[in-house]
C-alpha cells in the first residue's frame, strides 16, 4: 500500500479552524502520520523526575496535521480506519503537579521509563503488559473561531483517550469545519480506562490510517463513535464492539448520552425497538470510564460486542 | 463438599441489624442459598408488559438471610468465596417506570423475557449472550439501627451489582456488626457494566459460598474488594483481576475513592511504592461504572490484571 506521509514537524498546538492545511487527501487515500509524544518529545530516555516540572501546559500534546481532507463538509462525518501502528521501544509515564485524577495526593512530580516490543510492555522488572499502542488525540478542527486546548476532548474528538482505538479500530468523527482539518497525536504504548494519573505510556508513534467521507445526507454524528476491536478474548481476533461515546464535565450525563446514543445507533444498524435495545444495553453492554483527567471534559465509552448478533 | 443450605423463604426485605440470624455459619464452613429473584419471583414467564406495573419498590429485592458468621466482629473482614452458582432456564428484564439511567426517556413500563442454558443466554432469536451468572447483592448488615433499603449499596456491599462476581470470584467486605449478617439476593443471569436499564437479565439462583473471617488485627477494610475472573481471554481461565470499589452518589469522587484503594492495595501486596502503583494504576487498570441506577448511591469498580505481576 502506498501512503501519503506527513512527519511530525507538521505539527500544531491546540485546534484552530484557521490553522493551514499540512496535506491534502482525498477519500479513499492512505496516510502515515508521525507523532510527536505528548511532550512534544522533550522528555528524555535519561530524564529524571525533575524533569516533570520543565513540562509546560502550553506545549503539551502537540498534534500532527491537520490533513484537508478533499468533498468533507460541515455535517458530515469523517471515517478514520486505523490501519496500523509503528513505534519505538520506550515510552515513559508522569504525575505531573496539578494535573491527574489524585493531584492531591501527589503532589510531586514523578517520572517513570517503560521499555516494550511489539508485544509486551515491560513496566518495570517484574510487570509486563499487553503492548497496546493506541493514538490518544484524533480529532477534527472545532467550528468555534480561535485556538482551542488540545488538553479537552470536544464533540468533534480530539484527546479522547479511548484505549479501544488500537489497530483495526475504525473511528467516525463529525466534521464542523470545511475539509475537516483531522490531526492526531499523543502515542500511548498501553493506557486503562480511565488513564488515572494523567499519563499513560506516553510514546512516539507512527499511525497509518485510511480516510473516507459520509455525506450529511446519509449520516449525521453529534459525538464521536467507534467499532473496535474486541480486547483479546477467547472469542478470537475478530470479535468487535460496537462503542458510542459520553463527552463532558459531567460523567452521569456523559453516561446518559452515550448510552442514548447506543439505543439509537441499535435501532438505526439493526432496527432494534428503542426499548429493546434499552434492556440489552443494559445486560450486554460495558460502561467504562476512558479518561476523566482531561479537564474539563471527560470521556465515557460504551461498548457492545458486535457477535452477540446472529 | 457438604453444604449447609438456606431456602429462599428465609428472606428479608432491606437492611437491618435487628434481623435475626436465619443460620449460623463457622469460618471455613460452605453454604447455599436459594435466591428469590429481585421481583420476590412476582414476574412470571407468561406475564406481559402490565406486569411490571404490579412491582412495588417496597418488594424489590428480597435477601436470602442473615447468615451469622461464628467469631465475625465490627472491624473483621468477611471474605466470601464463591464457589458456584446454580440456575434455571430463564430470566427478565423490565423497563420500571421511573427507574433506570434514561427514565425520561421510557416512561412506560416494558418487560423482556430471555431462555438460557449454561453456555449462552437467548436475549432474541438473532441475539446471544454469554451466560454468566452472578448475585447483584451481597453484603452484610449496617451498624446503624433500623431498616436500610435494599436498592443502593453501602461501605458494607450491597447492591453493587459488579458483574465480575462470578463463580470463582472471592469478595471481602468490611464487618460492621456482631456475627456480620450476610444476605445475598438479586440474580442475574448477565449484566453489562452500568446495568444502565436498571435491571439485568433477572433470574432465581442458587449460590455456594464458603466464608471465612480476617480479624481486624490483621486487616481492616473501609470498603468492599474482590478478587474476580478475568472475562474470558486469551490469557486462559486463570487470569484474575483485583478490583477495587467506590461507592457513592458522585461517580466522579467515587473514581477518585477506587483508585486511592488499588494504590493502597498495591503497595500492601507488593510493596510498590504509591508513585509507581498509581503509575501502574493509569497504564493498566480500568475504571468501569459497575451500576448508576440503584440510587442514591453508584458502584464505579477498577480492577488491574493479576498476571501482569511476575
Amino acid at each position: 500500500m502506498t501512503f501519503k506521509t506527513l512527519h511530525s514537524h507538521r505539527h500544531h498546538l491546540g485546534w484552530d479552524s484557521g490553522n493551514p492545511p499540512a496535506l491534502t487527501v482525498a477519500p479513499g487515500e492512505t496516510v502515515e502520520l508521525e507523532l510527536l509524544d505528548a511532550s512534544g518529545n522533550r522528555v528524555q530516555r535519561t530524564d529524571t523526575h525533575e524533569a516533570v516540572l520543565n513540562l509546560k501546559a502550553e506545549n503539551a500534546n502537540p498534534l500532527t496535521g491537520p490533513l484537508h481532507i478533499e468533498g468533507s463538509e460541515p455535517g458530515d462525518t469523517l471515517v478514520i480506519d486505523i490501519l496500523d501502528y509503528a513505534l519505538g521501544d520506550w515510552g515513559w509515564t508522569a504525575l505531573i503537579p496539578g494535573f491527574g485524577l489524585l493531584q492531591e495526593d501527589f503532589p510531586q512530580p514523578f517520572l517513570h521509563l517503560s521499555t516494550y516490543d511489539p508485544a509486551t510492555v515491560r513496566f518495570a522488572d517484574d510487570l509486563r503488559l499487553p503492548t497496546r499502542p493506541f493514538a490518544g488525540t484524533i480529532g477534527v478542527a472545532p467550528a468555534e473561531p480561535g485556538c482551542h486546548s488540545a488538553i479537552p476532548p470536544r464533540a468533534c474528538g480530539g484527546n479522547m483517550d479511548i484505549k479501544n482505538l488500537v489497530r483495526g479500530a475504525q473511528l467516525q468523527l463529525p466534521v464542523e469545519v470545511p475539509g475537516a482539518l483531522l490531526s492526531v497525536g499523543d502515542g500511548h504504548a498501553a493506557q486503562g480506562d480511565g488513564e488515572v494519573c494523567g499519563t499513560a505510556i506516553e510514546t512516539r508513534l507512527s499511525i497509518q490510517i485510511q480516510v473516507d467521507v459520509i455525506k450529511a445526507a446519509q449520516q449525521t454524528l453529534s459525538r464521536p463513535m467507534a467499532v473496535v476491536p474486541e480486547e483479546p478474548t477467547v472469542r478470537g481476533d475478530k470479535a468487535r464492539r460496537l462503542l458510542t461515546t459520553g463527552i463532558g464535565p459531567d460523567l452521569f450525563s456523559a453516561a446518559r448520552e452515550a448510552v442514548r446514543f447506543m439505543i439509537d445507533q441499535l435501532r438505526k444498524r439493526y432496527g432494534m425497538e428503542p426499548e429493546l435495545a434499552y434492556c440489552l444495553c443494559s445486560v450486554a453492554g460495558d460502561l467504562r470510564i476512558s479518561q476523566l483527567v482531561n479537564a474539563p471534559n471527560w470521556t465515557v465509552g460504551f461498548s457492545v460486542p458486535d457477535d452477540i448478533f446472529h
